[in-house]
């Protein structure tokens, strides 16, 4: 039962995606005990997983499992396995270390649209559960992508069979997709993105101030990604009204 | 017996205030083998005690207890309790899970002179160690509050029974009470309101830099607060004069 | 077996210096599970070693030592002790708490070229490796450093000993060194201090952009230091060119 459970309402039900960028056992099990229930996706950033021992990974994936979290390699780990043609070798690792899901990414290479949909619907034929992400990871590029270039790939994405479509922000969230060199959101920019609904989009929101716009505009059933593993629980706060910036908003 | 005991001198006296944002039983036995000794305080930050289980909460506040630190949750839960009228059971239910201690506060609502004092009383005939905060968490609202007003509530809250009064500055420490928006005291409102005297107030100092100011300013006796479970071991240091900005100088 | 193993090439051979500012043993195992064959030297921060019991401190080293890492006291920690007149009995104790290494530096006092030759001397007979560092920890003295008085001291404390100098830029990492009050590398600075090799200096680089723009310009070969406990697995994908930033550029 929950501390404090008579202020408690219903659970918010927006999907939450943890970046994981190379935590260890003891770290993920403070995790789970803390703000497993809260977690949908667990994100093994960018190409961390391989630097790692294969038994490591895999009781990492077992246990982000066994708590109903569904983990995962980031996408520039896919997207060099994909420029370096070990493709098929990557999707037979990424199963046999215990993930489920694959993140179809090109923020750090470049890749034309057949390439993209056929990583897709390889990927869902391997049994994955894919999300694609939308965006560049250098800045200079992700300004070249207009708005009406994103949405095309987000329904692109989407009709090839990807569950979910991320929007781009990194880690450090500044500069890059929605959000301006201060890490606002570009208003205009978000509201063409979401024209067509928000339920398959995760927006990675990784500074605070970010989080609380997002909630406070979409509600508690916006999905949220780039979360570091020790703002899990306010943002789950956050959802719940019982962060400052959401007391009694949401 | 300390590491190089040679060049320790008494310890300070200052009290320090951890802001505790949801950590898991590993890490806070890490935390009290390493820096157990220099905190005073656990503040379970804002509504984060409401979204864990029961049974980890009162396992963390065992733990603290234990360890000579009072915990306590943050004052947003108390206010969100009190303004749904659950205040009655919110004292019940933190007593119950271990809590020695409460913050009470109008950070995140909007509360009448007589309700707080109200609430500071029946706090303490519930047994309570009683700390109340002054400032609003959101700092359109803060910077309409003057300095004589935030004297007044000082002096309010001690008259009815508070033991120490934190000033408000937030996890991120800018643009709130007494530092601008580069974090940086503003030395005209801070010296006003140590016109009396420092012992019963905890300044909310989340910077280095903020940390070094009061040391320097008050000397090794300044009460700290939201301190971030990585900075209590830095803190200590600076009020031993064993990190450069303080060598010398305390 | 690291996961991915096809994906890795040779294991790049640069030196990483992690900067642990208190950890606790469940910390530091995770640590040195998920990246301990990526980290060279482990720095207890300037004086955290001494607020903690001698036990606690034993413990860690072993457990770096164990791994093939080499811990050794932060230097604001020696400096102290020397300007107090305690070297020798610091050396004694830092040896018995199982340091392999020593840092010699005058970031946070003064100190003339003889005591500094003689500080290193001392802790080479006493069988320390010996790290220097060049800088000042004050940006105010630090900016009076000329580029050739720095490259004297590299230079002399080489001769006198030192195994590595480090290039000062404490735990943030800006306006100090070859930084400028962004965080941003001054590369004339940078090109000087550097015109004799890379090999035996350790540049600190807390931050993202400056990891990257070293790898990139010196290769993986580069040798970084003061780098978060929780960036050690970030900074080995750099190196090899699985983090956007290097990608196809290493």
């Amino acid at each position: 039962m929950l501390a404090y459970d008579f202020m408690n309402q219903a659970q918010p039900q927006g999907k939450t995606m943890m970046l994981d960028k190379g935590l260890g056992l003891n770290a993920v099990d403070d995790l789970l005990a803390t703000a497993g229930d809260y977690i949908s996706f667990a994100k093994f950033g960018w190409g961390t997983a391989a630097t790692m021992n294969r038994d490591l990974i895999a009781a990492k994936t077992a246990k982000y499992d066994a708590a109903g979290i569904m983990p995962y390699p980031g996408g520039t780990l896919l997207e060099v396995a994909a420029m370096n043609g070990h493709y098929d070798q990557f999707l037979v690792e990424t199963k046999a270390l215990g993930f489920k899901g694959v993140e179809v990414s090109d923020g750090s290479t470049q890749m034309g649209a057949t390439t993209r949909d056929e990583l897709i619907s390889k990927a869902r034929e391997a049994g994955f559960f894919v999300i694609s992400e939308v965006g560049k990871k250098n800045p200079e590029l992700d300004h070249e992508l207009t708005v009406d270039e994103r949405l095309d790939l987000i329904n692109s994405d989407l009709n090839h069979g990807a569950h979910y479509v991320i929007l781009e922000a990194r880690e450090a969230g500044k500069n890059i997709g929605i959000y301006d060199a201060n890490g606002n959101i570009i208003d205009d920019e978000l509201d063409a993105l979401a024209a067509n609904g928000t339920d398959q989009l995760i927006f990675e929101a990784p500074l605070k101030n970010q989080q609380v716009a997002l909630i406070l505009k979409y509600g508690t059933q916006v999905n949220l990604g780039n979360i570091a593993y020790d703002e899990v629980t306010s943002v789950e706060t956050l959802r719940r009204g019982l962060r400052a910036d959401t007391v009694g908003k949401v």
